[in-house]
């Protein structure tokens, strides 16, 4: 953390209205409130000025201010990110890009779509899906998160088994640096080689060395089929053991999510109604696509087989909207169940390579039975990254604080033991820095710290990130 | 170019050959030879000493040795690149990784591959092949240039348009740092976000920043089914829109690939032989793949309909392996063709948005015009990345030089004005760096060399590339 900023003065509130016009600036507690938190549970820090901004210029003449009178700024996007990367730790400036939600061009020709970082992802895809193209990666907030706190924090989603993550669809970038230069980089171009790749290395840089401003992403055609398979087990291991039978016989579906039964148990206490199979230990959700009828059936039969030769239950069959959104329904609602259950709870996405995923889940068991806290685990069974949720139930205050910081710690420990890494999706932010050290060795965070500081000298951008 | 160097002694040799072994030193100018030029037409350097390493911990003590003697290195892959990325322009070392030829692993399970970079490319194809597995980049070279260059140089191929490029691949890296230190990034994993993507900003720094000693790269299951199409149109105007119209009816294909007449011709007067319809005016090679013969088949009646509603003069199908050769016969042919034409010319890598595509292959026959210098275009219509050949014939010297520095300028800001870069898939290296201010601003050059410095103060490594 670094305390070397200066407060916010009524005169660098009237200099910021003086840019951004005064109704976008908001000062008063109740107004600034809001961008106190994203969708971190238990972090909150107040900033002393919130600027809603409209365009590059704003937010150059804003960062040029703040670099002047060295108060740190935080972007924003919708605040749905998992580790506080919208988190003003420092106090000083939101910066929300919550107004810049215009989809400045959908292009057919050249595949590719041009979009503002306020825009909501989910809206995003609708807009593309109406042009018959697809927009793949499908972060679990997509209805509520914007597409630029999405490069920010370079997220995923479970289409990622196939599709890969919000970083393999950037292909330009308009981003204001520190000091206040506004750069373009790349442009609808999906081969480019000119120099440095400072685009990837801009998405999930969460927010600490430029502000994204415009982005142009790569669409694909819409697959004009899509069918899913909910797919009930008797026990994990079965279940992992068929993902990678399935992959073995050369199928990448478009997802493949597993849910346990306490999580499945926890949506049905939220819902009060009954789940199909909830009886079951483990449950596959298994999403394939494709152009005709022939290949999707094609697929959807073989992973059937594979799934009943491994002892599947049943296999449940989903191909219009409806039943396929009944299917995910359940995978939708886990952290709204848990949140609900226990609304103190820790949640962690580690990722280890997909094959593996059997022994994370059987070392956090076994973590979670010595300490006696319960943990659900659920995510992305196709690529590796597990959600892990460390529930408080009825634990006291201070157990709780306590098994909270050990569990995390071995955790990540059993993750990179396994040959993965502590965060698949949600970004270090503000939870992570001080685990940074497990994952990474004192050289490479050294590297990482220079490449801030060609950025951001002063650290006027999102201060206490990643590195803490 | 850097003159703050230090020229390799005696003594200098002698430690290199204690870190590496006699015979994996070379020293005499027949032996030097080889490694003072890549394929790029016209560029040699000779270097001083090259040592032929075969461990990160050899990488590690040659950057040592090199940083304390301030000594220039040079890392080489198979020496295939087209910019010079290899040619030790400040002379000193030439750190060749070609007897780093091991494939370490093959994890089906988790679909990914462990290789050394002196892998030849090809040789990785037909290994992962063999298993039902698929790596997807097929730079034109691929049977001699080898997976560390691409991964250096950021390679393409024809298959980018559906597969992307060798960076959207790469997972993991173990890379020497220009001080010595070793560092691993990344790994099995389709997820990670562990801090700033490192992984992304190596592949494509041209062997500026690090030397990678180990590659971990994504596969996916190997397509059943390939079928390609040769398709002849009587117009280049023609074959350019049934490629944005193909596009248009939400079917991306594997590759898709043009040729004008004049490379036809050339091929042919190479191959003394009759191309297909040599009298048509431009061709697409188009290439789909998928796993089932119904839906490759009802991608290519439906290509093939849009192919002849356009106007081609024929769709020529190939499905067997020997008939889709010699269908790619005459386009991995042109640039031995126009080399036997024309031994001195130049070969620029242009890349514009594809709908622009058309755009440009005009304004290049303009250019030709009004230089009176032949330029034969040709490569990749699916991605808007066009192979763009000036060709000496029987121009003398004097007019040669002048006219391919003006034409090159004329080329750059051509496809830079329809949005587009000056290099696709070859990269900067040592023949662009002052046609870098015409892409990128002096802020944004400014950045790239600040990253350069925390990576490498001394520029130790690669010295003349990119920057020049």
């Amino acid at each position: 953390m670094e305390s070397r900023y200066n407060p916010v003065t009524p005169a660098i509130v009237d200099a910021l209205a003086g840019i951004v016009g005064h109704d976008a600036v908001l000062t008063t507690p109740e107004a600034l409130e809001p961008y106190s938190h994203d969708e971190t549970v238990g972090l909150r820090a107040e900033p002393e000025v919130v600027v809603r901004v409209t365009s590059a210029e704003q937010v150059a003449a804003v960062l040029r201010l703040a670099q002047r009178e060295r108060v740190p700024v935080t972007p924003r996007g919708a605040g749905y990110g998992l580790s506080g990367g919208a988190v003003p730790l420092c106090g000083g400036i939101v910066l929300s890009t919550e107004r810049m939600t215009r989809i400045l061009e959908i292009d057919r020709e050249n595949l590719m779509v041009t979009v503002e970082p306020g825009v909501i992802t989910g809206d995003l895809h609708r807009a593309v899906e109406a042009e018959g193209l697809f927009y793949p990666p499908d972060p679990a907030s997509l209805d509520s998160c914007s597409i630029g706190g999405n490069v920010a924090e370079g997220a995923g989603g479970p289409r990622a088994v196939k599709y890969g993550t919000t970083r393999d669809y950037v292909c330009g970038l308009e981003a204001v640096m520190p000091s206040g230069e506004v750069m373009t980089w790349g442009g609808k171009l999906v081969k480019d080689v000119t120099g440095y790749n400072l685009i990837q290395l801009l998405v999930g840089s969460e927010g600490t060395l430029a502000v994204v401003t415009k982005i142009v992403l790569r669409l694909l055609p819409l697959p004009r089929l899509q069918v899913d398979l909910l797919v009930p087990f008797d026990d994990f291991q079965t279940a992992a053991d068929t993902v990678s039978d399935i992959i073995a016989h050369r199928i990448l579906p478009t997802a493949m999510e597993f849910m346990g039964q306490d999580s499945i148990l926890a949506v049905e206490r939220l819902l009060e109604k009954e789940v199909p199979y909830h009886d079951a230990a483990a449950h596959l959700l298994i999403q394939l696509d494709g152009n005709t009828q022939a290949a999707v059936e094609a697929d959807m039969e073989l992973v059937g087989d594979i799934c009943l030769d491994h002892g599947a239950r049943d296999v449940l069959v989903a191909q219009d909207r409806p039943t396929r959104d009944r299917l995910w329904e359940a995978r939708r609602l886990i952290i709204d169940a848990l949140n609900a259950e226990s609304p103190v709870n820790h949640m962690e996405d580690v990722v280890v390579p997909r094959a593996r995923i059997h022994l994370l889940l059987r070392g956090i068991q076994e973590i979670s039975a010595r300490h006696g806290v319960r943990i659900v685990s659920f995510g992305h069974a196709g690529d590796g990254n597990v959600h892990v949720n460390v529930l408080k139930d009825n634990l006291d205050d201070e157990t709780w604080a306590g098994a909270v910081s050990v569990i995390t710690g071995e955790v990540y420990r059993l993750a990179l033991s396994l040959g993965g890494a502590i965060t698949g999706e949600h970004g270090v932010g503000a939870t992570r820095p001080r685990y940074l050290p497990l994952a990474l060795d004192e050289a490479q965070i050294a590297l990482m710290r220079h490449i801030r500081d060609v950025f951001d000298p002063n650290h006027i951008l999102n201060p206490g990130k990643i590195f803490g």
